[in-house]
């Protein structure tokens, strides 16, 4: 018998992923996935990659995760804080969600609306220190999967030196499980594909959490849905602070993820893409600097599902419960 | 120390894929990966999913494959049999290739032309007896990805006598990964992206295959290459022998998987699509009856790297080492 | 001024098809367009490939085309009868939708259910007779998408007695606009990306309608929803009941279209694939004999919004008003 | 008999639906179209979407060209010129190449290499003065497709004063078509599908045909293929150089296009999306201020083949010969 987990919110796409890794983590068993609409149906009818096991999805109530050691809580923004408080004070959480991310009150009002739930232990391992302070704690907020892509492109910069905190410009594109699974017209497959289409223009709500993780002061985020299911590619500029800025964001980055089994600074002159990165729990980067402007400019690619989301939230996961942190995740991508 | 296993022909697509199945083995340890153009690239140059596998690829020669327990061939059709000749009897092989499949030298000439290598044991576990006969084997022709999806469906419904084996009907498409990897305009992103597109109507070279595993004795077969990297619909029809034969078809699939743990006869009203399988070794399916024709119809789901090409090579490898069949192996897709 | 053309159920794909080519038509004058849900928004607001079309969508009531010549009807099976009872008889009318097709109550009824409309004037001038009866017409029933792509390849051969009548067998994949743009969690981008999924296996609605026109007896269809958002590749395949099925079956159909402007039959060697007619109003055909069936393989393509739904009524309605039949469409597809 | 045009380089992308929009044009007649390695072969069988055309590439010689009042060149860059110089005088030249764009020969043998062929008068009709310019010019050189889709959005902000030259930021993704038509291992369909990949990071050769149009003193430009066949999204940042800059930047882009027949700046809260202008010349606007940074955001969409190459060059194309800038050309996107 290993440890018991449970997925609340399972039959999004977070979710579908996270009983995909739980489902082929040695480690872990799973004792309960529960969902809001479906709540009755067989996993296999909401997510039929899954066929084959053999567990039906329940209501998301308190009494649903007695028996989970950890809980991964896979719901909409604004619905994690009053389920977590329902959970018993020894069990273990990773929220998915944005509840209990940002330290800022104020922010989370201007971005997100409505109470602030408190911040968490942020779970983003690859942070100096957080691996020790994730391992120590018993509720983990999960990384936003934008966020992610940003924060390791942009922390180890900020943290060296090699460039400014200030001005930083970051265009993101994502595939379209990162807009969730409720149908809408504009997520109909016959509008994206072919297209790309930008979104929250301006005022993306990623903005304060990864100014919070990575010491950006001031920001431009634009995110762009993309013709594909999975994958967030960031472009990442900002100024840098001395000359052979490539070199320094180059070493900074090597040093920061010399310990990082899913952290990958490409050789030079290969830059990361998203497919690459399919299925897997990896970041994949690489640094340039532009022969015009000056600028540094770091590409970042990540699953959105992967490391963006399920992956990282196993990772968190495993760090808590005092496995190898790679146990049940592949650093491996599924392509072509 | 595990059992060590080598590739040859890694550079292409199934060969990536069986690289990456094999890094994720808890029993297999890879001790060399060849290819022809690119022997000497490191592996995450030529598969940049794969960044990380520290492995240079040599040059597709029998002295590469001198330390391995067991060899798979990723090779163009007609170039496996002199390299297998070459390597030592006691080494076990198998081929993802055409070359050793058919018993009849005569089909072999008249669809893929030139010498027939003779024919070693047929690599799809699910077909009655072949367990045990790949298991005594030390040389396997794995099945081509079309006759996966095809003899799944179709055979246990011959055998049953269910349907007639004459006339029988199979429109089946595929991902352009099937097409494989040398670069041709028709195959560009450009050229293939929202396009639907036939080849080889008429005279495919996987029909001489699927009539000797079937037993079906004519047979139709129309390939289309669809816009996507992965995944293979085959949809298969056949003129019953009796009244409600889909319920017997049905009967017959149920009964003859229900010791096969990675093909799933869906529940009724469910039906298999290609998604649900990517990057695992799933094959999904499902029968009905037409209203109007009477004619049986049964849709098989694969991944045509996984359970059409690598995953399936694997499974054999599995039941050749007296391994557990399911090894390394995921019946889960990777989705959306 | 031109000639005064409205279009009811605009907000659909074939509505917006309706209004791209009609705004691009040098004869037709868009009068009004209306909707159910979208009454009140500007086209561009609902379509945003019309931006820079100036007109807001009306309620779909009987008194919005009294100013029209013709109407378009786009809208969905069961609603075209009650709105086309209520305009005037000297207006002319396009049905794009199934109300009006079939001749046999008991067909509709068994395939849609509800009450039968009765039967207008088939809107396939291709068919023989058929231009100089839709001349006449003052409403017509526009043919449904799949079932050109089917009679198109097959009628021909029916009547010239190359094939047999019955046993035919069809196999066809769909992009996905042709499943409508009502919201549905299957028909999310995320979900369709990457796969191939069949539906309404063995009792598609469009098979009495196939058999009406087409002359086929007895006809397998199975439809397989493709990831692309145009576009229908039909394979047809049939019985032969002579030799040399192939040429008998390429002369069928080069007699069949040699005054046909949209209908092409390929050279030898070049097979029909969707994106060749994206946008277009033009059939690809092409024909084969199975060198192991001998079944005679006929391989159609068209765009489902172009000859098979929009491109087609326009068609029909160029006839019905007495200007040259290509008015205003195109041959060529948008490609790549 | 129209204006006699000929194509040189029609067996590409750019060529092809150069010959699409010369086929549906009611004042140009084709009277030669020629590729180097495809000399010989009918146009169909290059470019499938143009069944009906019949026409037979030629040799890419000045002879070719003898009948033509006005020739498109779409060649390879570095290989206008040559062809150009041979041309006679009186014959006009609209080049979609790089290499009469650039006025400054040091930028162009710093991005492009090779000797400077000298500039033309630039064909972008949008920028002030310019269509006077091109309509009293022999010869043109069309604008690159990056340049097209971010000089638009920059140029008129820049002219007003309403953002700062220095410190441009640009990502823009591009269709799969951008990258040509030469069969490449990374523009595989396989390969490119759920992709997206950066390319030439920090150094792409359109800096300085955008800094010479727009008025930028430095940029930083990311070019990013993603998964479709055309369309440019590009994400346009600077710095303000006042308050309410939002409102500032719409007041000058609308003025800018208050007479652009193609350029739309779209109402309030609608962004632009690439699908909506698939086949057309059109280009769509919008703009907004970041709140975190407030950097002012620019995003601009058109089809690269459209307003980006091939719709771009029949507009100045029209503009020379004394017709109406739309002639032959659509504002209307074919959309899904």
């Amino acid at each position: 018998m290993g440890i018991r987990v449970a997925v609340a919110g399972a039959s999004g796409y977070a979710g579908g992923e996270l009983l995909r890794l739980i489902a082929g983590h040695p480690e872990l068993d799973l004792v309960a996935a529960t969902a809001h609409s479906r709540a009755g149906a067989p996993v296999a009818a909401v997510h039929p990659q899954l066929v084959g096991l053999d567990l039906v999805l329940g209501a998301t109530e308190p009494a649903a995760f007695a028996d989970a050691d950890l809980v991964f809580l896979a719901l909409p923004h604004g619905e994690s804080a009053a389920l977590a408080a329902a959970l018993p004070a020894g069990t273990k959480v990773v929220d998915l969600g944005a509840d209990h991310r940002l330290r800022d009150a104020d922010a989370w009002t201007r971005y997100y609306g409505g109470a602030h739930a408190g911040a968490w232990t942020y779970g983003l391992p690859e942070l100096p220190g957080q691996r020790a302070a994730i391992a120590g704690a018993q509720r983990v907020a999960a990384t936003g999967c934008y966020a992610v892509a940003t924060i390791l492109a942009l922390a180890p910069l900020i943290a060296a030196g090699v460039v400014e905190p200030d001005d930083v410009v970051v265009v993101a594109a994502s595939g379209t499980s990162g807009a969730g699974r409720s149908p809408k017209v504009n997520l109909l497959g016959s509008e994206v594909m072919g297209d790309l289409s930008p979104y929250k223009v301006g005022a993306h709500q990623h903005v304060p959490e990864i100014k919070q993780a990575s010491g950006a002061a001031t920001l431009s985020f634009t995110p762009v849905l993309a013709p594909m299911p999975r994958g967030i590619l960031a472009t990442v500029t900002a100024r840098p602070t001395g000359s052979a800025p490539a070199d320094a964001a180059r070493a900074a980055l090597t040093g920061a993820y010399a310990d990082a089994p899913f952290v990958h600074v490409l050789p030079e002159g290969a830059w990361p893409h998203t497919a690459a990165t399919l299925g897997s729990n990896a970041c994949h980067l690489q640094v340039a600097t532009d022969v015009d402007s000056g600028r540094v400019i770091v590409v970042s690619a990540i699953d959105n599902l992967g490391k963006g989301a399920a992956g990282q939230a196993v990772q968190c996961a495993n760090i808590m419960l005092g496995l190898p942190e790679t146990t049940g995740l592949s650093v491996y991508g599924v392509a072509p």
